[in-house]
């Protein structure tokens, strides 16, 4: 039993090396450079998206690992596991991505996949927030292998199958992250562990623990909803847009979690969580021609539904439903996820994208939480075996 | 009552989202991209400044944020506080300066706008500073709102009316950011509030997170004072003279702190604060051909100045001037800001600058100082009214 | 008694002042700029390594500082003297390195020099690891002055006789500065300095406070790997391996920590450190053409021998050898130094590189090591003086 977590882990790595020995190279483009042309090199290239790269680094390790450091009792199984579960997520994530990805050549290893690899652990890290303190670092090793695949499955049908569009993943890291993790947290219920709720109390420290993963998330956002977009135009505007969605977020969480809050005080759940939702809301349209203020709107309403989530549904999930959600990050990542499809679909009714068309959108988004929903339903039970 | 702050902010956040939909659009300069050219394109332009702004982006939110963290009830407020003050600070930043700079046309929101937004709100947060524990949420809104109109009047006068020379703002924002929060400060002060000094204490944690504050502050100083420089040798220079400055500072002000402590030990007040006092004084002079020498001695100077300031002016105002500074602002921004002022006249008699005249920058100083001054009085007293 | 530390701090900073007004200009190559041409001028080249930088910058200050928070005793002597030693360390770095590099010339300083001052203050911050909670602030600031000295030696040595290849400096710096700090605490030991002990104990919050410091220089060593690479197709390679590196370095650290502790849990020392052993074991070879899976059989094998190192090595250190090594530097940065550099004669064995050769690698190791050595027992009597 106690050599379980160390076999499967030393394992996972020996099959991750030699996947990589067999089907990843450097990426070589960058020697097709012609010293006379005035086009940016791929070199060039990797300098200008190096600094965006290390910046949702920052959001993945520092900052999902911080963010759940909250409960006195996990902080330091937060941080740790998280980065464990990065650490193995990122691997396979490459290889995943990879295999749908390059059409049975090598896969390229450059700039791209390895922010890709980030993004597909961010699934996982969003789905790990609702099942905190209920689980063990073996079911966490499992869930990182079953939903990083699902992942990728769905992250192809929708990019390349759908051609839709979702430069900040709000629907297939954020949405799809938050229903996997709330599926599984639904079936852990059921299974009958009910531990975890006498330890889940924060104290002042742990609660400022937990804003520093707050903070750099929020400070990083508009590198993660830029990452991948088109260079010039459309990277610029998902930076700005990301930008005053997040700052627009912060003023109606705060107001909100005042009015909801006994003696208008501040609910430090609300502050460290729904100030984040623009970001994520923002996600599909960030690259779009919306202009500032659409964005701000978008977070503004992120913000709202965010906090009225902490203070509302989840209480009723875990109530009704049975699906207790540590983290509630059904708040933070499931509502705003779908708020960013459906903001994605209004703009392209309102002409401000012709990437996509609204039903691609919707199929989109219905891919995302349907694979989510039956892919965490199927992960469950199988972290029960061991 | 309890309405009030929710509201305020709620209407704000309606105000900005007007204003935005009224007044601002996307810059759109970067259309005029050429292929042939050997130019850095605008596009280019952004990727170069948006690793600095992220970095001025931590030293607002981490950096601010947590160094207000050092005192033991006030550490969540502090951090909390700051996002909110920073966030509402950032979108009427980018209105007040785009107004007073855009001469009627719409607002263009590029990298430049986002970073100078960015520097709106350290004013707001220096003040914060020195009000901390004196203050509620509601009363901190009005000051970001009058204090961010009084910033961007005395940036307008100074940089395009006076054509003064202050790149890194050690003039503009820091001394005047000090002043400002001293004034309100005497104000609060004389109306009989007297609280927060029974929970003025830092434990050992508290003091430990201040240090996140101040190690992240330090470490992008040179990005705060070389963001808006012009690009080639007067921003390099920028970055070479604050890692000088800074590092020279930390020497004098360990040593100076062991000098005036009690058996020679070191204050944690001093190292939190007066670290950083190097960046402030060598920011008006930051792009000036002054050798990277110079920066280490106006440096050293900042941190002596910035010891004593702590040891014995701190007192002194709170006891004959009844003006009870929190964070110490007037040490770590107020004084060094001065310095920075003082130190340009100093370089342009000494030939390192042709861009301003010594009459030209004392004017600076003395507008920013009596700006802020004049706008502290008038502000104190408009937030006892809620 | 009690002027020594100040009045040394003083003097050193007068020195420094001096020798920068002697010997330090700014770097002036981009003057050369040629507007019709297409290579990459300094000031881009400047912008391209610019954050990079700064994410050595936050290795050095935030990384190194915060993961010597975890003693509870200790923690704000950990990361306040880290600013202390670093801010000296750097400004004494560019003289040394300087004087040796220059030729004679005036030292020109811009981007590459204040990255590689950056590097110089890594080797005493690292031995600080191993004398942590011995030692006085005035024999931190002796140990920078002499550490720096012997390291800008043997890194010239290395680079500049030998001609061997070290681009991540596992030899130079961190197997350099583990030997020297560990033949400091062995003659501290010796001379009956067995205090510390006591104290010698993280606390919950010590504990989170140490994975700052971890989580960011996990997140950052790519940048420490690939700073002063070559441009294009190396710093990219160097980038790509020390992810993968550290990637597969976390898997086997968890796998191993847990087969070693009692009841097959997570020991909170080994997730602090010898996930990191990766990112220095792969430095020597960062940028040889090795492949992916080689960089994560690399950071596998130095997550195994940490572990190891940390649950056997050290208590025997401290029991035989009678050194006590406070941080583990020995597991962290020794160990995995030396198999960086045996690394990089297997991969010249293997024809990934032709710049260097197997006999020029291994005098490269033994004259770190040994030059170490040598420097920390003579360093070490001298540091008893005071």
């Amino acid at each position: 039993m106690r050599f379980s977590f160390p076999l499967m882990a030393l394992g996972l790595e020996v099959a991750m090396i030699v996947l990589f020995g067999l089907f990843a190279e450097y990426e070589t483009s960058w020697y097709d450079y012609q010293p006379n042309t005035t086009q940016i090199t791929e070199s060039e290239r990797f300098f200008q998206l190096y600094p965006l790269f290390q910046d949702v680094h920052v959001m993945i390790f520092v900052g999902f690992g911080f963010l759940m450091t909250f409960l006195k009792k996990y902080g330091f199984s937060g941080v740790g596991i998280n980065l464990f579960v990065a650490a193995l997520g990122l691997q396979w994530g490459i290889i995943m991505q990879g295999i749908l990805h390059s059409h049975g050549e090598k896969i390229q290893i450059g700039i791209k996949n390895i922010i890709n690899a980030d993004f597909s652990t961010a699934t996982v890290l969003i789905s790990f927030g609702a099942v905190l303190g209920k689980t063990s670092p073996i079911q966490m090793l499992i869930m990182t292998i079953l939903e990083i695949a699902a992942f990728a499955g769905n992250e192809y049908l929708v990019g390349e199958i759908f051609q839709a569009t979702d430069i900040g993943a709000s629907m297939t890291i954020h949405a799809f992250g938050a229903y996997f993790g709330l599926a599984v947290a639904g079936i852990l219920y059921r299974s009958g562990l009910r531990k975890g709720h006498r330890n889940e109390e924060s104290t002042y420290n742990s609660d400022l623990f937990a804003m520093i993963g707050t903070i750099f998330l929020w400070i990083f956002w508009p590198s993660f909803n830029s990452a991948i977009a088109e260079p010039g135009e459309e990277q610029n505007r998902a930076i700005v847009n990301t930008y005053f969605s997040l700052a627009a977020c912060v003023l109606t969480a705060f107001a909100f979690s005042s009015l909801v809050t006994h003696g208008g005080k501040l609910n430090m759940v609300h502050i460290q969580n729904a100030t984040l939702a623009g970001g994520v809301a923002v996600g599909t349209c960030a690259d779009m021609d919306i202009s500032p203020y659409m964005a701000m709107i978008i977070g503004s309403i992120a913000g709202v539904v965010s906090v009225l989530g902490y203070k509302f549904l989840t209480p009723c999930f875990a109530a009704k439903l049975r699906i207790h959600d540590t983290c509630g990050v059904h708040n933070l990542h499931g509502l705003p996820g779908v708020i960013g499809g459906l903001a994605s679909i209004v703009a392209i009714v309102m002409g401000k994208s012709k990437k996509s068309t609204t039903a691609i959108q919707a199929a989109a988004l219905g891919s995302s939480v349907g694979t989510a929903i039956v892919g965490g339903i199927l992960t469950g039970p199988s972290r029960e075996r061991i």
